[in-house]
């Protein structure tokens, strides 16, 4: 259970690290959005492992195929069904796994939970889950853009201890992408790079915080009380592997002001209502205000690493486990079209739902 | 939309701060349970305002009547309808709301998105709607405990910069009730209801943090992938109004920690599988694993403060609004109830829904 | 479970025979609308036992209260509680419901599945459930109205063997309100009230056909494959109580013509696309097609009879029971705005969805 | 919209005719259930066209791909997505389809709704969607039989007039399967296909009436109010290509008895309730009540006959079509597998929500 995201713009996710592949089916898509596998690459590739020399060097094209939903080069209305066939075969490394929970890991839990369990890559708990995620994000992305104008970023701002003051009104895609760690300030990320290349040589691993941008979303989407779009972002943001903490807005610094410290002034602006400061992030009870919403996502540190570990076979006996072959020693790149995509979604599906109550007003 | 929460177990609440009421109905229940107004009402109290010095005066008992669901002191199984009754009458102190937008309230966001507002007492986005949340919140609270021996706690860490190291594993239900604000730490508990009293009389507001622990939660809760334990409560929480961010286990602090740092040893006891350190906060993968969960949620301080300040009227013209009577400082002790409600419906929503899939393995 | 329906326009109904009351929440109306309980009275009262000579005499006047969003009588976009007290007493007669099974009724698989019943007056199995239904029908009636002059209509075309050929395209209410038994034809309605009353005179009870009569909606709602516009009238149809049957257009009788006989022609009419005949009952593919939509609904007779009859009682030992006290020899004319408010939910539901997928075309 | 049922045993489909393929993704299956593609494809293959001389020719292997969900040949509790490609190319003689509407199909209504159609083979329309039903209901098929001892059976009762009693406690699967037309009489089975025959010669069809029946449900299956088994069921089956009607046990039959004749009389057995008749068809109160439950399905003649007809093309101008190319002359052989599909799909679901619900009484 679990597999679906979205209440009007919903997606299913399938699909193991090794067997046929993985994939997703998007339904609900509006009829007539011009869409190929070209919509969609770009993207995926952004997700993938092996793309720069501070990921996982593990290869994998990950190359989407469309198998349904769209006819003519344009969206039909039905479901669209896309797939990215498993290349990488089941390596002597892992074999290790199939006895040991690696720590940090869901092995143990899922084998607690199921009683049976997809041990090679880590089966549907390895990161390739995400490739459906970041495939139907890229057709929330497009339908958000030509629609509404909407612009949906993201961007590593922290990496470890080493930190940097994004501004969410003025950060660029151009920026963001101009290096390999996908943070938008120059200078930090030649920092950020070498602090995660002398991990990697050491082993290790390192976490980092990173920032979702939304702009232009307009007045109204969201719904209380229990669907707010901060809830709906932070479930999104939470559902990513890895992800320890979401806040929006002035989140948990906010709470050492006080109120009159923390309100955002609303001030008319040419017959728009605007707010002085946004210590809000954008969503107001629930429901986008106009500004730009910006949120931050806690990544912890890749839990596989090239050390001996104490840990528990699936007799539930001691034992140890030491990570071999492949290293990730930092996700926060390739999360970076993670957090993108399930933005997207978020406010795709909450336009649509915004729609259908409120659009005859 | 969006007023019902929960796939299994499943609340959907209703209500205006001013009109006939608030309620709750709650579809799932499992039948035979004993349930009677008693085991809500605690609860209720806990979240009433005008509870102690450092709430809101607004008096109202809150008391709460089962319509239905319920026969000869034991529930059906069918639908549980709850209902309190609105006692406090439209102040003249409200008056002014009809006209203008009070800044960092809801009070804009709904104009624009439904084009027509109940602004007494600020309608559907007064606090006064999680009453239904914490009258459901009490039964799953009693099934959690009666069935799986489930503790479920939440208590005050920090307000504004006071801030408490509060462990998860030895935290009481005795200690969090012995004061006003909420907190475990009697000599913390006593700063911070200093802090609060002088910002009220400065008018001023408060925020801080709220801590929730659940204890005692069996493995394999959870399900994957988009509905992760951590994902599900982090909707949970920041559907609460006023809240700006969650975090888990090791969370945003989790970041600055290597891989090696960070992991989660696992060591096997008495032929159960423990975790040497608990940073992953109970929860692996999206399943409990068995240890403490523990999370913090972000509260930012009170939109209403006593001082002038610069808005915007239902014309769009610049004006200003100064809070007038009842004033509420802080927010936290009466959020610790709520959190534990969200807890427990998301814990018993998830028990219920493994048991369906995992049940007769 | 099972207690809500809808997806974008979604009413949760609560609510036994006796106790506190039977209610419903409707959630996703759209806000703007003006509805006080005047919209809502008329259909309760065509619904209300009691009303005429040929249905229960159980006196209930079934007054209903909105206690939430509606605000200076108009709706506010969120949850409308509507509730009805229960009035009527426990009745003595009751009291061997206790502890024996009604043949045909739900007592012995309520007891069999939840293992704690509300015996009085049938508990959550009372057509009292179906109050929640028609108030919350109501309002999907004038918002369809409204906003696409779509008509909804329902009468009673057979009673036992009487039965009558009824015209889709110009059946009136007025016909239909003009008798008791809400039998657009005036003829057949006399006999059909002589044989109600007949079998009421016995003691006995009677069954037939309802016919849903949905005019003006517009082309492209219902949603494939499983949400067909048919297949969720025939769901919402057959979770009415002693409904037995569902079929729409040519329905069962269809199935002896041949192809050639039973399609629709096409015929373009002033730039509209029309059918010749009307066979598909207005839904092709589960989609409506612009022409009157029209569907038959059957319901057993009424199990309650003034007969002793073979049962089981709670310890599974057999016995007899004999219905006493008020007695309801036919369900069709109540039945009429059940049908009604059933088919306006699942007609509003689906043009809302069908906006907000497609209105942006 | 509308391509998923169930909610807690859930399916999604997704394809057209022409394209990549055609397929479904489970979600919720229970875990460690044996299972591979020699389970589905039985099943496939009686759903199959070309599988006689009664269906029609078109010649598709159908051969099912299980992509996910599965490993070392047991089901992990993760998504099951099954996948059939598609063979066969895009005829010369659809060509026309793509300017015209033919009559009673959805080609207009597709059209009509999404302004954008996949014309060949009917697109998503074409009774190529039900494959992932089939494949889905395959599994369910499995797991209620290991289980709970459930069968789940469908048969040809009537094809255009001629018509067969065919009684639910004694059908059995070789009975059904031991002719073409999967009519249980046999030598009502023979002029059954003589008929089929007759009508394809002239270049006709027929319609008629598929009877499910399902063995060995426990007691208490089925929600109140809105999910009751008949009304989920019904759906169920009005979701099937060419539908036209349900009912369920004394059905529309039934409407002519008074409530002493139809009243199902219980009595005590061997410490169990049973009922003497079984008129409710197995359900009361929505709830299963341990008896067979039977039920009916009207399909309607199909639409495609080697006719001219009076049809509107995409200009909305008349014009006339003819069927040309692949011809089937009755849908009821091929529509007993999806019946069957369908059914186990809304038993098992139900029988999961109920163990959710009251498993742990």
């Amino acid at each position: 259970m679990g597999n679906t995201f979205g209440h009007v713009f919903r997606i299913t996710t399938w699909g193991e690290s090794h067997g046929g592949g993985v994939g997703v089916v998007v339904d609900g898509c509006p009829p007539g959005l011009e869409l190929s596998e070209a919509d969609l690459q770009p993207d995926l590739d952004r997700r993938r492992p092996g793309q720069s020399s501070i990921t996982t060097p593990r290869k994998e094209s990950d190359t989407v195929q469309i198998l349904s939903g769209v006819f003519e080069g344009r969206t039909l209305g039905t479901p669209i069904s896309m797939m990215v066939r498993n290349e990488d075969f089941r390596s002597e490394a892992y074999n290790e796994m199939s006895v040991k929970f690696r720590p940090s890991h869901a092995d143990y839990t899922y084998h607690a939970k199921y009683g049976h369990r997809a041990w090679p890559g880590g089966g549907r708990t390895s990161a390739r889950e995400t490739i459906g995620r970041v495939a139907a994000g890229a057709i929330a992305k497009k339908l958000l853009r030509q629609r509404w104008g909407v612009e949906v970023l993201a961007c590593v701002t922290q990496v470890k201890h080493l930190s940097v003051t994004v501004d969410p009104e003025t950060v660029s895609s151009e920026a963001i992408e101009s290096n390999i760690v996908r943070c938008p300030d120059a200078v930090a990320a030649a920092k950020m790079v070498e602090l995660i290349e002398e991990h990697r040589s050491a082993g290790d691993s390192v976490g980092g915080i990173v920032m979702g941008v939304l702009r232009g979303v307009p007045v109204g989407w969201g719904e209380p009380v229990f669907d707010r779009l901060e809830a709906d972002l932070g479930k999104a943001m939470m559902s990513l592997p890895a992800s320890k903490g979401f806040d929006i807005g002035s989140g948990f610094a906010g709470v050492t002001l006080t109120g009159r410290e923390h309100n955002d002034a609303f001030r008319a602006e040419a017959g728009k209502v605007r707010t002085v400061t946004n210590r809000s992030g954008g969503v107001q009870g629930g429901i986008s205000n106009g500004e730009t919403i910006y949120f931050r996502v806690a990544f912890k540190p890749v839990a596989t690493v090239m050390h001996e570990q104490d840990t528990v076979d699936v007799q539930y006996a001691n034992t140890t486990l030491k990570g071999r072959g492949r290293h990730d020693p930092c996700v926060l790149p390739r999360a970076v079209p993670m957090v993108e995509a399930m933005s997207a979604l978020v406010l795709l599906d909450h336009a649509m739902r915004h729609e259908a109550q409120c659009g005859h007003r």
